[in-house]
């Protein structure tokens, strides 16, 4: 089969590799699409120093085992592979477990290709009336989320989001379709505008007026998203970092001290809620995407998914011909 | 009156000034001793960029008006002197008030002095039975004892305290005698033995066994120490970074995202507690007393402050003859 394959020094190639064949408890899904993560493009700048098939972000259609009795599903799969038995797992936190494995990110194989292996216990059947290119955004959404478990939102109106690209977008929609008001500032006025149909007032950063926040969310990924953030939040306030990058950010301890602020690391989500607000139609994802290419056109993908202000980038997985 | 000042440029010198006049609401404090705390020490590095009289602990004694109630009272004052009508004064955040002045710290003459003039709303009788080398670590305490109110300790134990300063050594107590399993990690064997009354089980940092926690408190203002806490923080753990210093520090974003870790900057706390704890002797701080020193040889005291491990340095600021 075909993949999208990160090798030793960061190379991305495309390769031909066996089907992957699924060990006891897992599943054989075939890839219809998967989209590409701005974490994916860190890898390329060697975070994580990860090896191996690229991608996390996919929706498909279970293809073995034939005793499956998800075999014909349509799925989308939690990324971390948990033990179940170490002490981070049995505290019921097994997206933290202590040797997990992370599908494209973290000693397992990934989505940017026709085939992967999941355990059975990762999946989530996608409903009817969730089209594929819906549904495989549920990952980033379920990211975009776990802001409301990281932070109670409730009496903490308003709230900002920094940052336009997809993670800030999925953010300040979810949050906004909570209920509270959600201030989005960002770079690119054509990104500001998609959030506009879900009630959120969105600004460009220079134009953002004084005031500060008790609740900002970071998911610009950049340096000065972190520093707006800091400058503008409340004393008490809570700054929810969504995004990693390669740099350093140079803190000032008194800007947390003084203030008594709190910055939250906030990573991965649930997929149910996330289903839900595709399902019903909350949330409608599809006006990201930007470009879709076949996996064949892999290289080219990754390099316009690099391109200024591009928002989702997809890769149809499913084999040609 | 003599008082200990800090100039433009850092300088720092014992000066001569009027006795201040209390406005409306305020009082005429004579102050009994004063603490040396390191964010004084800090001043002199250039935080805060603070001119003035330095000094924020202290035990005095109400000197006047004649008409206050207060008179002849001893008293610790709340170093945060708030406008009350802020909408953070007004959400019961006065001691973040968007314009509040803080003795010795900011905008305000602080404690090295003869007398000082405090809003009688920031007093704090001291029960009898607290002498006044116990009192004088009231602020201290209240701001070691705010860890609790940062973050819950119920079910998180052990817990560790990273520095065995003076602020790591009362937090250390304090988090003790909430009940909890409290380890202490610093560099210094003698401060070390302090904690060892309380309970608290007490590594040199270089002997720190293995393993992570899930509440770390940083106490000990150094690189260093934010370091070993992130290293050793629990996946969805909490940092209390109670120190600040002048340096910044160089953040790995992903440090706090990948393990969705919580860094939470904690600053002053309540008195009202922190007296409780003194007048019923469960923390005695004088073993932290390190030398005493009268007010005109306060530049002494603040060199003497700075030599590598010593603990709190006081002075006599009663006036002499």
């Amino acid at each position: 089969m075909l993949a999208l394959y990160c090798g030793d020094e960061r190379q991305v190639f495309l390769k031909e590799l066996p089907r992957p064949e699924p060990k006891s408890g897992e599943v054989l899904i075939r890839v219809g699409l998967a989209g590409i993560c701005g974490t994916d493009l860190h890898i390329l700048q060697g975070y994580h120093g990860f090896q191996g098939v690229m991608g996390h972000e996919f929706v498909g259609v279970v293809a073995g085992p034939q005793s499956s009795s998800w075999l014909g599903q349509r799925v989308v799969g939690e990324i971390n592979v948990s033990c179940g038995r170490c002490d981070l797992c049995r505290r019921g936190l097994p997206r933290h477990c202590r040797i997990r494995q992370v599908i494209g990110l973290k000693n397992r194989d990934g989505v940017f290709a026709s085939y992967l292996t999941l355990p059975a216990a990762n999946l989530v059947a996608v409903p009817s009336q969730v089209e594929d290119e819906a549904a495989v955004f549920t990952e980033p959404l379920a990211a975009a989320m776990a802001v409301m478990e990281a932070v109670s939102l409730a009496g903490k109106s308003p709230a900002l989001v920094v940052g336009d690209g997809n993670l800030g977008l999925l953010i300040a929609w979810a949050m906004a379709r909570s209920g509270i008001e959600v201030h989005l500032a960002g770079h690119h006025g054509a990104h500001l505008a998609l959030a506009q149909p879900y009630g959120v007032t969105t600004f460009l950063e220079k134009d953002l007026p004084p005031g500060d926040y008790e609740v900002i969310v970071e998911a610009s990924g950049s340096r000065s998203g972190l520093d707006l953030a800091l400058a503008r939040i409340r004393p008490r306030g809570t700054v929810v970092m969504k995004s990693t990058y390669a740099d350093r950010y140079p803190l000032d301890p008194a800007a947390l001290v003084v203030p008594e602020v709190r910055l939250v690391g906030s990573r991965c989500g649930s997929f149910g809620p996330a289903l839900r607000m595709l399902a019903r139609r909350w949330i409608d994802p599809r006006p990201l995407i930007h470009r879709r290419f076949p996996l064949s056109q892999g290289l080219e993908a990754l390099a316009w998914a690099q391109g200024p202000g591009v928002l989702k980038v997809l890769l149809d997985c499913r084999e040609e011909g």
